[in-house]
């Protein structure tokens, strides 16, 4: 973990409680050597696993000093016993690290509607505490996945006028075929001090662009949980709303985020390909959005994608069926600005062929200008392999 | 085709017109030797096939005696030049049968943003009108195939107290990993005289209750058509809405329609289960539809189908997720019956075993009891296999 940028003043441990039946790690703590000022996003789904229901209201009262994080079980569906497993874990962990208990929030993820243990916590919270050092934030990343094939960390360090901050995110989540319900955790440590009110705006602002232009969104599983915890450990002064130094702030927490976020698709199945989706000249920021987000989960799309082919008819589809209205005879459609398609009609084989070999990279922006307007928005996704591909991707050969 | 019902008075026929690169059926025609009522519905994508600028007024005028169909290609996203090659291919077809032009429905399906060249049609028009021949149906269900795994025929016949009448239903679509824009063609022809407003209300009542219970909805292609023609050869008297005939001739029609769609599930792509997703004591029959879609869309609810997993946890999250206002304690979830969630919770292993064996079944139903009301609808979907399955069906052992 030495590559990343580490805040000060936080410490991380992660261990194999036995959640996990392949005895892979699956219990992981984040502490912070102080309380530290929080601002969360969490599942919009009606159905919510009992963590969220304790951390929820916790977080919202704005400060926070653990998290403790199990994969295996997602902790949901699991009624009041649940409820009792989620506040007992806490209760035990606010007694060892001698903190008070709401000062702890608690996710996890994993099967749903099965009742978690209270045993696998009381085994291995004592450990867990022991094993708390400020150099394992990849352990942390590592005990929280579930179908990931690998863990995902991100990081910034912020040069500013009275000193330096850092800010580390970690994240679980795999790109599903379809935005979807696999469970995204991320946690964001800085050990800069922010503002209460910025820390909140800044946390949706980021969300928005990153994990909510990916998998989130309205499609939440029981048990989506994105924590931002400020200790301000470091030098610098407190970043107040509306300063130069809020908006560097807040750039440097999108980068992070978004980071995470492409790291989440890129862990699509079998994917190949991560395909940035802009949409721009839309009437409206929220439309852009609607359209972008209509091609980014097209399944048809995104095999085209991994067939590498060029294929705009698909796309130009998927924008007329999202619901927003267009004039199919004013869409441009453009691979990293190679023009394939202009006012909804094709511009040829030449363009359509060096078309072709930007859809050969392994990461590419799609353009749709839709000429209605000047907002812009982006989605972001990837390819579809397999039998699938074998039915849609040579379907034009 | 003699299987099936054949409506008195339709002639069909089916050539490969080299369309298609393959030398397989590409091109159809229906025709009934006298002009006959008719009733469409056509795709809601506001980019929208050369064929349905063309079709839709002319089905919206009530008459029609000759749909001529292509596969291959799409003529969407082919501007003028592809209008004009919709009109001229009507036209020639109208000459060769000598009938007016606006009794003729033209409709394509295959590659969008092609130019759609006029030759195929000048070849092989003549040859098609001579062809036609009252027991070549399933020449046409093969020629409008296109990624399609095997085409898709149903019928009824119908005994009514001065005689009998005939409902063929005639359908192309592959039922995709989620509602897509796979274009979804669908032609029924009956030889019965049904009064025109009777018309409209049957096939909209059949079609929401079937195709826009599966993969059309709001998610359609630049394509997608279904055409109801009756051109009243029976010896039977009119059917006149609000009679007892009338309800008669919509069940039928209902179950017609409902055969081809469940066809269109069955052919996704590895499909090995057709499954019902039935949302029972909903506070609306919208609302039940809703979470129904939700669920049956679910590229994990799938997953687990295919794993024969009885795992309803990914059920009651994609309710919770559909956007719909659930109270989680108090849903219940059955497999053909087979209770295995009560009031949100696992009813225990004994059930949840037997609930395993329902999964084994080719063909299944998942009752999803909200306790809000009494309001029911049903989507159909079908399991979904290979890669992403080797990363999230296993998930649970």
């Amino acid at each position: 973990m030495s590559v990343y940028d580490l805040p000060t003043g936080f410490r991380f441990s992660g261990i194999a409680s036995g959640i996990k039946k392949s005895g892979k790690l699956d219990m992981a703590l984040i502490c912070s050597d102080q309380p530290a000022r929080v601002a969360g996003v969490f599942t919009k789904n009606k159905v919510i696993a009992a963590p969220l229901q304790i951390s929820q209201p916790r977080v919202a009262a704005g400060r926070c000093q653990a998290v403790l994080i199990n994969s295996g079980n997602a902790n949901a569906c699991t009624g009041d016993a649940g409820l009792e497993v989620a506040v007992q874990s806490s209760k035990m962990l606010a007694q060892q690290l001698s903190i008070a208990e709401d000062l702890i929030a608690v996710a996890s993820t994993g099967v749903i509607g099965v009742q978690m243990p209270i045993e696998p916590f009381e085994q291995a919270l004592p450990r867990l505490v022991e094993l708390l050092a400020d150099d394992q934030a990849a352990v942390v990343a590592e005990a929280i996945m579930t179908t990931d094939a690998y863990s995902k960390a991100a990081s910034a360090r912020v040069e500013c006028q009275d000193g330096a901050y850092n800010l580390l995110g970690l994240a679980k989540g795999a790109g599903m075929i379809h935005p979807n319900m696999a469970t995204m955790l991320g946690f964001v440590m800085t050990d800069a001090a922010v503002a209460p009110e910025l820390l909140d705006l800044a946390l949706r602002r980021a969300v928005k662009n990153s994990f909510n232009s990916i998998t989130v969104d309205g499609d939440t599983s029981t048990n989506d949980m994105v924590l931002l915890l400020a200790n301000g450990s470091c030098e610098g002064a407190e970043i107040l709303p509306g300063t130069e130094a809020a908006e560097q702030f807040c750039q440097h927490l999108d980068r992070v985020l978004l980071d995470l976020a492409k790291m989440i698709v890129r862990d699509g199945e079998g994917a190949t390909k991560t395909v940035e989706i802009q949409v721009t000249g839309a009437a409206s920021e929220e439309e852009a959005r609607v359209a972008a987000k209509s091609v980014a989960t097209s399944s048809l799309v995104k095999t085209a994608f991994f067939g590498e082919d060029a294929n705009w008819g698909r796309i130009i589809a998927a924008v007329g069926y999202s619901g927003i209205d267009v004039d199919q005879n004013r869409i441009d459609i453009s691979f990293n600005q190679i023009l394939v398609a202009k006012n909804g009609l094709s511009t040829g084989p030449e363009l359509e062929a060096e078309a072709t070999e930007v859809l050969k990279l392994a990461e590419f922006v799609v353009t749709i200008d839709l000429h209605q307007g000047d907002a812009t928005s982006s989605y972001y996704t990837s390819d579809l392999g397999y039998e699938y591909i074998k039915i849609n991707a040579d379907y034009r050969t």
